[in-house]
């Protein structure tokens, strides 16, 4: 398979590329530095990537910012900037790659453990991220050509230290077991499924 | 209590409103037509709201407003107008409207079964109640002086017969049941947590 790995100079998503690669999957990786450039906030840059890359039987998208703060401190701005950060932004990535996904073919975007748990400073996270998850379940059903989609939603990875005092007691997931998750959704058959990685 | 229902106008928070005042509540029922009016989407009538009403006990926020369409046709701003109609104002009622709710008091907001039951043209009501729902679980853990927060996720209403063609199949709530989910939230100790009514 030919894979479109979004974000494929991050952790998560160079543990999917990895693993993808190593089922014998060519990829292409895109991030907003490198070889092959894209910025997911831009929906001109979306475009653009697919139409240097052409056709792809997957996409696998592992992009996503968003702002981290108490509760109180929030403004209204934070909250359109989470939205667009990691939401918006893999929507665009559905909506502008699917003419470019080959019959049959699928999209795995990311998600994270914020969606289902309580973590202060995290309501941004939590927000984007469910968001993402109901899309993906909600959007399976319409999807085109046999063209599915899922999520891979994982706790903090081992290699994320800077993470991991926000999750006290959380076990880690380590990268390879998420990037193994991203070989379950593109070669596997599941559509509108989140996979959750509590690392337990 | 002293409850401010915002969307009391309609069969949800009409609903609640019923519910709460047989409970001996006090309530202040808030719409975008009516004797005390709030556009949600306005973050300044939201304010202006609160500082006519005063201190409450409990604010009950039942409104949103997302597009419905087959995903193909689903715009960048289509997303956009649903984050802003369903997510994004429930959001501001809670942000602006925090410092007038009494210690321990709550606020309800409102979802829906859409955030996860996949019906075709629901893409972005799945992804606007999913950002809601998450955002719920964890904001309950950075909350001041006591106050919850919740939501209430029903299925269709046996009221809103023009939206029944959209659940074939489903399981139908009468209003008196989603009404008593708002007593529940309101009078209860729960917080972080999304009541799902599925009519089943």
């Amino acid at each position: 398979m030919k894979v479109l790995v979004i974000g494929a100079g991050g952790t998560v998503g160079g543990a999917a590329a990895a693993a993808l690669k190593a089922c014998g999957d060519e990829i292409v990786g895109a991030s907003r530095s490198g070889d092959v450039r894209v910025d997911v906030d831009q929906p001109d840059s979306i475009e653009a990537l697919f139409d240097a890359v052409g056709k792809v039987d997957a996409v696998v998208c592992a992009v996503g910012h968003v702002p981290f703060k108490p509760l109180a401190e929030l403004t209204r701005s934070d909250y359109i900037s989470g939205f667009e950060g990691k939401t918006l932004s893999q929507l665009d990535v559905v909506r502008i790659g699917t003419p470019y996904v080959n019959d049959g073919g699928s999209f795995t975007l990311t998600t994270g453990i914020l969606a289902r748990e309580p973590i202060r400073t995290a309501a941004v996270a939590a927000m984007a991220n469910g968001a993402v998850e109901s899309f993906v379940m909600a959007a399976a059903v319409d999807m085109p050509r046999g063209l599915r989609i899922n999520a891979v939603s994982p706790t903090v990875l081992v290699e994320s230290p800077k993470a991991h005092p926000l999750f006290p007691g959380y076990p880690q997931v380590p990268a390879t077991d998420v990037g193994r998750a991203y070989v379950q959704t593109v070669h596997g058959h599941r559509s509108g499924f989140v996979v959750k990685l509590d690392g337990r």
